[in-house]
């Protein structure tokens, strides 16, 4: 076995520590972002970060300052509301079911020893007692409410920070592109870096506290720690979906009048479903990828720390080996934050052709670095050989050895982001072909578009399967569970470059309705261009690390319900492999419709307001937004409830009337065919986005024979771009949720399961 | 244990003469086809079958009989001419391959002893001994020339009918709506019969020449026997793929000018397209289903025999009881034919609306009396008790547990139409909604239809999940081969309708381009449109059996490749999961991409000839339809390449370098994750094509609102059935082939990889 360098001591200092630096880091962020003030009397900013006051690069053609200033800050104050008012209506339902889920679960867990309190023989060291269950029933309810809490919080902040720099942005666009790309890449990072770190800290706080009550029983610490991954998981469900459903709605039903019907721009302020548009693009793409990826982060430390709390450091009640998911993420912020003076401080964006590099050097950057910092931590925190739990039997493993599993996936996710950004900028070959055909319509375009979402996910799931090959070779479901923590292991960047997207589609839609030049507008769709990619990168990410964290989950809840192998070749497994596989379709099927059916009720109420306003079309008369914004959240609360519930019952119903093996399957089969449909669903999506934009940007001459805007090659782009919609940010981001939040759901009640589980085949 | 009603005999006798049966049947109905007469001077034919000669119910408007008919009797034998030449171009590529992996079959198994010629001992009876692994490596090359050859002129004889009724159909529509239906129907049943009674009938007497070899081996004579599957279904994959594709290319440039461009109604003979597209109905609907059904009939067999030849049957050589699958498939085709009968002689369709629920009543009818069939057929022929081999051990079975078996795979199969046809029928409301999404245009109909397909995956998907249930807890890998085969049965019914089809869409296409009135062309519009809806139900079929099928070959593989467990907690296993649920994605983005290409060719091709050609549109000069023509046929030959051997190779390799328990893992992962894609692509292609179907009729009010023809929701509508064609007819279809091909080429060179197979992992 040997030593470990980093004393107990350090572990408890370091992880907090860099927490809190990542808070500090991300609230200097928050205060330069700041520094571009919106109110009226006081002008453009000087910022002085660089000693010298800079003025407008570009003035306003014929607007004066002080109008545009003041309609992008009512602007912003009504995106805002829009979406503070929308979580506030989301979170109220989501409370409802957060305690009667944490009901739920107190009920199943507390009567898997019939709610007794005496202390029982634990699950794998039979010799030594461990807590009773009903106390695993009582703090896995409470982490499962900090999780949940926890998430909710993330994606409020981050909507928050976003509707605080979307105007922002537009307004540091007439300075230039640089400029404009700093203030939100900087919001980004605000995101970014709060919910790396918030989690963490809690994370960190909460098995503390635990520990108080639990001492020496790691193990039953520790499964009752997976609630918190739980929490998280369900919350951004709901997130994903409501916000999902809110802004494809908006977006679908907006375009769909809008441009196709009326021939205005987008975001035009005569829309009636404009603002209903960009607050569905914070409380969606936002606050619902916060959600998402605090989940998986979540998960994942939850899946490494329960299979580790059955290895040699639980057993051998090695403090800091212990913690080492946790370390790894604490190096992460610290590399992170580095990487990001590469963006904001060391580097200057001058030309819209550099805003892609820069964001991809940022993935490439916190790859490089975070592979020295994983290399040392894991030197030092862990001992040169310890032993992992694998189905039953301890495994020896090397400490170089984790190092490898934690660096393949790391270096699987920069795979994976780069190959999503091939398919799906517009820089490259494949959007281009897409873009190509629409010269003959619309068909054409979703055959190809189709084509190249189904290619995508090739590469991106070999890259998967090597990363489970290594890392469950190496070191099992551990190994495993390692991995998805480093490729979440520079969440902080990944947040930052993915929140940047939605905020420079705001702040473009800002700059359209507060009636700003054709440059401003020039400046921030190629700002949301790269948005589009970064944004299907980001989605990228957070599918693969699903898939990966799923995985580990999944070799938790093996673990944790005594199974030791799920064969296929038995009827029990390979139904829940069919029936799982299917799940995703399900899902998708629900959210599809949901989106098409609001979007169709959004379009009758903007065809109505077109008709009925009088001057609205001129300009003369304001539409009702708030009419468009009530249709959203109406829909999106009403329509995030079945596909919820199809996720949440799922692994309940099997599990209880199935059985563990039966549930086994269907984990392992919505895992397999789900990734595919969501990495293609996604970069389908963002291939579509992209191809309109290649058109209307017209930087080529190639782009300039299927242009302009308006052409029949263009109105061919935007049915695409309408179609990817709701496949791109509705249901194909969901769908990683699905599939985690299976796998941690049946790892939280896997003990019920294993003792009352299987109830149609106990009967017959 | 227990006797067997039906003598050996007895078998001897059934089983021919129900093929011979079969084959009369067949014929007799091509010669009632052939009585309608398409030379003009023989008029229209005096069909006597009622004692009565039939005048034409309505007259052509103003064109005289005589051209009409030699006008049609031209552009038949054009249609004819190019699928044959088309098929004569295949079937030469095709032949290499066939060749070259014959050699590849005789060599990789020859191997697997070290091309010893003398005999071993036997895999399972350790104390016999059996002939050696050339033998097998021999007689499986025969075999998989006889499947391939049979595979061939099964499509070929399809093929060939179908274009021989189409004309006939255009003309008898004349007289009604009820005439026509019976000579396409009729038409159906000669392909339908001949497919299931040769199948059956090369299959019987290549297992007698075989068995003149091996004797009492039968062990190995079995195992010889699964080359048959493999020759089958790997032309059907050349016949699915590059029929496909040839149809598809045709079909979109066709409707992507003409329709959408030059607003010429569909089939309109100035279009230079328009042959080619007929054509391809020929060669890809009608070629590739009958290679394709008759690859699973052939595989479901080889499953069960193989299976059976190490159960009890094989063992005690009980010849009456082992033969069991070609037995049912015996019943089968004497229950069809009495089907038959209800659509043909004992009742008439006499309007547009009873022909959906006369096709609906063949499926009914056929799945009641082979119900019976079945129960009579499982008394006389299996002894009432017996073992079943099942991963190593015997499983005891009852003769009444068999017949649920096959009793629950027909009635899946029922159930997988029904589904089918409520999802694609423009009569319920899917389509209807889907439909009516086009009011706000392409985009909505496309989410819709997506949205339509994910949802149509769920009840097929509980049915095959409750056949395996059923059938495995029953009579493990056997009971599937057999549900498989149950499903299977009612084979020539299925064919028929689903042949029909293709045909009425031809005769639709020939009163067009023939001139004929608008109301014959409504009436062939009625025929077309319950023929996309029984497409659907035969790709339905062919889905739901290969699922079966491809499950059943699996077990015989692993049962062959000696494997107890699949774990999928092993990451060998896993990561072939994960990589086998990304090849249909793999496979489907080829052929997407191949009819994209393909289609973009053939819009250049028609675009430059409706542009040069002066007095085209004007209708005073003839297109080239050559050129189209060779457009499709080269497209389609090289494009099958790639996709083909994708398929082809993927077994090979893994199972070569990986070994078998990855291979098992990739065959489970696409078997899941391919049978949803399948479904979905299949029934949303059937519905959009539908749902544009129901807006051209105008039937409701509903419709109407809709409507007419060229209005903004009927040129969305016309989008999406464009984007449909490839999923519905290329990719869709291809990979049901695609599950079956790799399984049942995994359990032929099972042997192969079980001695020599994982290399890379021998290696490190």
């Amino acid at each position: 076995m040997g030593v470990v360098l980093l004393p107990d001591l350090g572990t408890e200092i370091i992880v907090p520590a860099c927490a809190v630096i990542g808070i500090v880091f991300s609230l200097i962020q928050w205060y330069i972002v700041s520094q571009v003030k919106l109110s009226p009397d006081s002008g453009i900013s000087n910022n002085n970060k660089n000693g010298i006051a800079e003025s407008l690069i570009e003035e306003e053609e014929g607007l004066s300052d002080h109008s545009v200033v003041a309609k992008c800050a009512e602007i912003q104050n009504a995106i805002s509301e829009g979406a503070t008012s929308f979580l506030y209506t989301e979170y109220q339902y989501v409370g409802i079911f957060m305690v009667a889920f944490a009901a739920l679960i107190l009920l199943f867990l507390g009567s898997v020893e019939g709610f007794s309190t005496s202390s029982q023989e634990c699950t794998y060291d039979k010799a030594r007692r461990c807590k009773p269950a009903l106390a695993t029933a009582i703090f896995s309810t409470v982490s499962f409410l900090l999780g949940a809490i926890t998430s909710l919080a993330s994606g409020f902040l981050g909507m928050k920070i976003a509707t605080y720099a979307n105007a922002r942005t537009t307004l540091e666009a007439r300075k230039g592109v640089g400029k404009a790309f700093i203030v939100a890449f900087r919001s980004g990072a605000v995101m970014g870096f709060l919910l790396a770190a918030n989690g963490l800290l809690v994370l960190y706080i909460t098995i503390l506290l635990f520990k108080f009550y639990y001492g020496d029983d790691w193990e039953g610490l520790f499964e009752a720690i997976t609630g918190y991954g739980l929490g998280g998981s369900s919350m951004a469900l709901f997130g994903r979906v409501g916000g999902g459903i809110y802004t494809k709605a908006a977006d679908v039903g907006a375009d769909l009048v809008g441009k196709v019907e009326r021939n205005i721009p987008e975001d035009d302020p005569r829309n009636p479903a404009v603002i209903a548009d960009n607050v569905g693009d914070n409380v969606g793409d936002i606050a619902g990828m916060g959600s998402d990826l605090f989940g998986s982060y979540a998960e994942s430390s939850c899946a490494a720390l329960v299979v580790a709390s059955i290895s040699s450091f639980g057993i051998n009640h090695e403090f800091t080996a212990m913690l080492y998911p946790l370390l790894v993420s604490s190096v992460g912020i610290l590399v992170c934050l580095f990487t990001t003076l590469f963006a904001t401080d060391f580097f200057e964006i001058k030309a819209v052709r550099e805003i892609e590099p820069a964001l991809k050097k940022q993935l490439i950057i916190s790859t490089a670095i975070m592979t020295v910092g994983v290399a040392v931590i894991t030197w030092v925190a862990l001992p040169p050989s310890f032993t992992i739990f694998d189905l039953g039997s301890q495994k020896e493993v090397k400490n170089w050895q984790l190092f490898l599993c934690v660096a393949v996936g790391l270096w699987a996710g920069l795979i994976i982001g780069f190959v999503t950004e091939y398919y799906t900028s517009n820089a490259y070959s494949p959007v281009q072909d897409v873009a190509d055909s629409c010269r003959t319509g619309a068909a054409t375009n979703v055959i190809f578009g189709l084509a190249l979402g189904y290619k995508s996910v090739i590469i991106p799931i070999f890259a998967i399967a090597i990363s489970i090959f290594v890392s469950s070779s190496f070191a099992a479901m551990y190994g495993i569970a390692v991995a998805a923590l480093g490729m979440l292991s520079t969440i902080a960047t990944g947040l930052a470059i993915d929140a940047y997207g939605p905020i420079s589609d705001n702040a473009g839609g800002i700059a359209e309705m507060a009636g700003m030049s054709h440059k401003i507008r020039e400046r921030t769709d190629a700002l949301d261009a790269a948005g589009n990619t970064t944004a299907a990168i980001g989605k990228g990410f957070a599918i693969g690390s699903a898939a990966l964290v799923s995985l580990a989950l999944f070799g938790a809840f093996v673990s944790r319900a005594s199974i030791s192998t799920v064969d296929v070749l038995t009827p029990k497994v390979f139904i829940g492999l069919l029936v799982g596989a299917m799940l995703p379709y399900w899902f998708s099927a629900m959210t599809m419709k949901s989106v098409g059916s609001a979007a169709l009720k959004m379009v009758e109420e903007v065809r109505r307001q077109f008709n009925t306003i009088p001057g609205l079309m001129e300009g003369t008369a304001k539409p009702g937004y708030a009419n468009c914004v009530k249709i959203s959240t109406d829909a999106s609360i009403k329509e995030m409830i079945p596909p919820g519930a199809l996720v949440m019952l799922t692994p309940l119903i099997v599990g209880t009337l199935f059985g563990v093996e039966t549930l086994s399957g269907v984990l392992a089969g919505s895992l397999v065919s789900g990734v595919q449909i969501a990495i293609s669903a996604s970069n389908t999506g963002g291939a579509w986005d992209n191809a309109k934009k290649y058109i209307e940007a017209g930087n080529s001459e190639h782009a300039r024979t299927l242009g302009p805007k308006g052409s029949d090659p263009h109105k061919a782009a935007v049915i695409g771009d309408t179609i990817g919609d709701p496949l791109k940010d509705t249901s194909g981001p969901s769908l990683n949720i699905l599939i985690k939040l299976m796998a941690v759901e049946s790892l939280v009640f896997a003990p019920f399961f294993a003792t009352h589980g299987g109830l149609l085949f106990k009967i017959f």
